[in-house]
């Protein structure tokens, strides 16, 4: 199936919701505008169509085959790779010292809803590539710095996270992998890690591991683990590429999805100790990595959004396409008409449109929050931008991806039996989704994460404020004549405030396994609310066409009528849990 | 992964939700006990655990080879269906008099359930045929039903259900397989029909197609169909097999799960003519074909169940095994704890058991509704469980597929990345599921259904018998002293009630748009309430254990907290929704 960038919803999305402008304004993009952004994306938009679409259903055919230690990616993936980096796509936010283009966070999220939606499996790669970059820019030393950015940023080499160890996933304090000082400066790292994403490939020079490892006098759990950096190909003092490291690609996985993504078994020392340098300082690993992390989460909230919108288009086509039946009450009408004319079609392509919109707002929003964390004007911007990020990210991660598959999973529907051919494509989106919810830490990490971290986070100001912004909208959509979308709103907000006020009880009451049954029920919450708000925004622009206040205001009955029953949900307590009635 | 038959659950929705005892009563049922019927369980959960649990997955892999004109199945299959006949389980529930057990509905719905969860895409198999048996035992003469249902009866022959053409799916009426008299009392029929479970296969001797087609001067439309009898090889009418018929399986579909059943595409008269003969009246096919349909429904929404049941057992067993981090406030452990014990995971599990408990009494319960309008007492039984039956098989169909999609999804979630491998089977389970909510009349389809012809039967009759048995459910939660759970399923049944009325007068208005809109959620709804209903059913066992209160309670806080928002969505109207809005 074809797939076409949506540049009117994105660019509407970055500037009206995401408020673009007020990046621009900032100065610390240099060459920014509205103008810029519309032909980057333009640009992008037809990479993404033109090469890298064309590839999504041959790469979920072919998948990736592993071949004694090597991994060939599938027909077209090399190539497609070097068009990305050729255009210089992977160094789009990154630092222009190192060749990167400096642009915000914002526009490479945008940019990589593209990639995700026209090849989800591939767009692992920038992701990873991306997060590394950031992990390097902001622990590496300068030698590492200079060593590593640059290809990276070029997309001459690749990047890759080694968390996951077979007894170390959701608890990364477990992972038991070596490393030992050699007294050069290095370290020989020893062990084992799986579910590494493009952990060996065939599309570039070389792929920079970033992998978490004990030392030998470590203190145990989390705190006692460092990241190192350790190449495929160990790197020079002058920048040249030395000899083969002792890292291998033993095995890749079988999966449900992203097959042209291959998900590798990698093997550390097994010739005597693979070379690595400290990134950042000993033990201090985990902060180092959730640069990586947080960064990775937000894309692979991106991911959600960009595999919901293929799911839509690709539905939406079949439904204009297919015909069948007629609708009752439309005797008129000769022949049979287009599905879209039948109103239960209609109501799944309206849920799959509403939810990709909202994802996008979120998706930018917090995206934008992460820029002004960065470049914002005073030093209360800034923090207040870094507070609203922190706290989005899980949401976005976790919302956007669990919407993913809900829209994946329509998409599937309205092509009724050819929706389960593979054939027709839906099925692919359908399985591809399905990683999201998982990877990156997993969609139940992300509730805990929100509840037990973000809500207290500065003694509760991020949510208060965020709250704010949501009355405040209210109150607009209010004053604008939309009583509709402005009572569902502020009951959507007044539902989170509660909730998130009785899961703090409860924590501050020593009761935790109450707040932490009702962790992902209230992520759910927050993400529906979150949702609601980016789509009122939009119904709030002067002059926005008709269709998208019906948007807003289907998403409101529809969607956000959700919120009490997960307010529900998540205020239910532990009491009704048990392993005994798991086991009845 | 091993499956294991949940007999305790089973028994306890048998004869506390469904009420058995009350078939055993009728005295209908010659041998029928509680006793004879746990037996009957036992025995068909050993044949579903050590025969056809273990060619799941290898059937998943394997999947069904089409070789000219002809489908191997994968290894195993074919001896598996030879055990399964030869205990005479494709007969359950079968006539006596053609060398069936003559067991109730409601047994045959259990013993299926085994069926669904040990190996899904097998149990299609016997859905079919019995379906045939259904269909000739209601519509057939009595030469027809003595030459094709003892070997339909026995398994020595499969069935199969023909109605979709390219052009016409839902729309069975658009269907242009045409039948033509030949003048000796048989048919020549000419026409392509797609999607035709075990359509070809080696498993049986023969095969009996019913297949809709249209005679020359037939009226337009579902009035003018007829259903024929097409059998692969011919049968003499001393009953051995005659020739080769004209029909041929010309290939089968590459799909996203089931792999172990053939989705055949058939082509009737390629040589000149398949012979058939007419089932019922001619231009009557459509009324012959929904007591097929009407069982397959039921067969299909049990599906839903069992794939929830076998979703849940393989994370319930992931759960106690894999071992990861330490619950917060849990710092006694030593060690890594199960993570069962983490509230998320305890949740997921939750979810997971309830739902399927509920699915379980829901199907059950419509199961002995049409038993019941078989072989009720009197007149008046008869006539109340049939509109019952026929108001809770759309739901059932509808309802309990949906939400099979839903519990493999979270089984999926459960195993985190090993989830998303397939060597694990948790994937398989979640593609095997999204069929079921497409085949046997889409999930859309079942909601019109509900809304515009079984809301409106009997002037309403069948509804408000419901409602009524709903309030009285919830009366006596209060007078056992179950507050929460009585006022839960009291908000329940008046959403219930309340969007009903609402429908029906949107359809009385004219307003047909504004129904049709609201469809799919309130069958959502209908469907959380009768979970409710059933699991409150169970809570209300004098000496039931307290986990059984526990599961039930869980499920109004969590699950059918749900049904204020499907009643905003099914009440919303179509204002809300445009084309244009969706492509926006």
């Amino acid at each position: 199936m074809p797939y076409q960038a949506p540049l009117d919803s994105m660019l509407f999305a970055l500037t009206e919701v995401a408020a673009l402008d007020d990046l621009v304004e900032t100065g610390a993009f240099e060459g920014l505008s509205r103008e810029i952004t519309a032909a980057i994306l333009t640009e992008a938009g037809k990479l993404a169509s033109n090469v890298f679409a064309p590839l999504n259903r041959s790469g979920d055919l072919e998948g990736c085959r592993y071949e004694g230690g090597a991994v060939v990616t599938p027909p077209g993936l090399k190539e497609a790779f070097a068009q990305f980096a050729g255009g210089g796509w992977a160094g789009l936010s990154a630092p222009a010292e190192f060749g990167g283009q400096a642009m915000p966070v914002l526009l490479d999220a945008a940019v990589s809803e593209l990639w995700a939606a026209s090849n989800m499996a591939f767009s692992l790669c920038p992701i990873l590539a991306r997060g590394t970059v950031a992990a390097i820019s902001a622990h590496g030393t300068d030698e590492q710095k200079r060593l590593f950015l640059p290809h990276l940023v070029s997309g001459r080499w690749t990047g890759t996270m080694n968390l996951t160890e077979p007894q170390a996933g959701s608890d990364v304090g477990a992972l038991q992998t070596q490393a030992v000082r050699r007294g050069d400066g290095t370290y020989s790292i020893t062990g084992s890690k799986i579910f590494i994403t493009f952990g060996e490939h065939d599309m570039a020079e070389n792929i920079v591991h970033l992998v978490l490892a004990r030392l030998p006098d470590a203190p145990a759990g989390t705190k006692g683990i460092s990241l190192f950096i350790v190449p495929k190909f160990l790197i020079n003092s002058d920048g040249s590429m030395g000899a083969r490291n002792d890292v291998q690609c033993v095995g890749i996985e079988h999966k449900l999805g992203i097959h042209a993504s291959p998900t590798c078994v990698m093997r550390y020392g097994e010739g005597g100790g693979a070379t690595g340098v400290l990134l950042g300082r000993e033990n201090g690993g985990m902060a180092a990595m959730f640069t990586m992390m947080n960064d990775a989460r937000l894309s692979v909230g991106t991911q959600g959004l960009g595999i919901a919108e293929r799911a839509f288009q690709q539905a939406l086509a079949f439904a204009v396409e297919r015909r069948q039946g007629r609708p009752l009450g439309a005797s008129m009408r000769t022949g049979p008409a287009p599905i879209i004319e039948h109103m239960d079609v209609q109501r799944m392509l309206m849920t799959m449109k509403a939810l990709v919109e909202a994802m996008r707002g979120l998706v930018y929003v917090n995206a934008a929050a992460i820029d002004i964390a960065h470049v914002g004007r005073t030093e209360e911007a800034r923090r207040a931008a870094l507070l609203r990020a922190d706290l989005l990210t899980p949401v976005t991660k976790a919302w956007c991806t669990d919407m993913g598959v809900e829209v994946a999973s329509i998409g599937v529907q309205i092509h009724g039996g050819m929706g389960f051919v593979e054939e027709t494509g839906a099925a692919q989106h359908y399985r591809d989704a399905r990683i999201a919810p998982i990877y990156e830490g997993t969609n139940g990490i992300q509730a805990i994460d929100l509840v037990t971290r973000k809500l207290g986070m500065d003694g509760g100001a991020a949510l208060q404020s965020y709250l704010a912004e949501l009355h405040d909208c209210a109150e607009q959509l209010a004053q604008r004549n939309l009583p509709v979308l402005s009572a569902a709103l502020a009951r959507g907000a007044k539902d989170l405030d509660d909730v998130a006020r009785w899961l703090r009880d409860r924590l501050d009451a020593g009761a935790v396994d109450d707040a932490l049954a009702g962790a992902t029920p209230f992520l759910s919450l927050f993400g529906t609310v979150a949702g609601g708000h980016v789509l009122a925004r939009g119904a709030l622009v002067p002059g926005c066409p008709a269709d998208r206040i019906t948007l807003a205001q289907f998403y409101a009955a529809n969607i956000l009528s959700r919120a009490d029953h997960y307010a529900q949900a998540a205020t239910s307590g532990s009491g009704d849990m048990s392993v005994g009635a798991i086991g009845l």
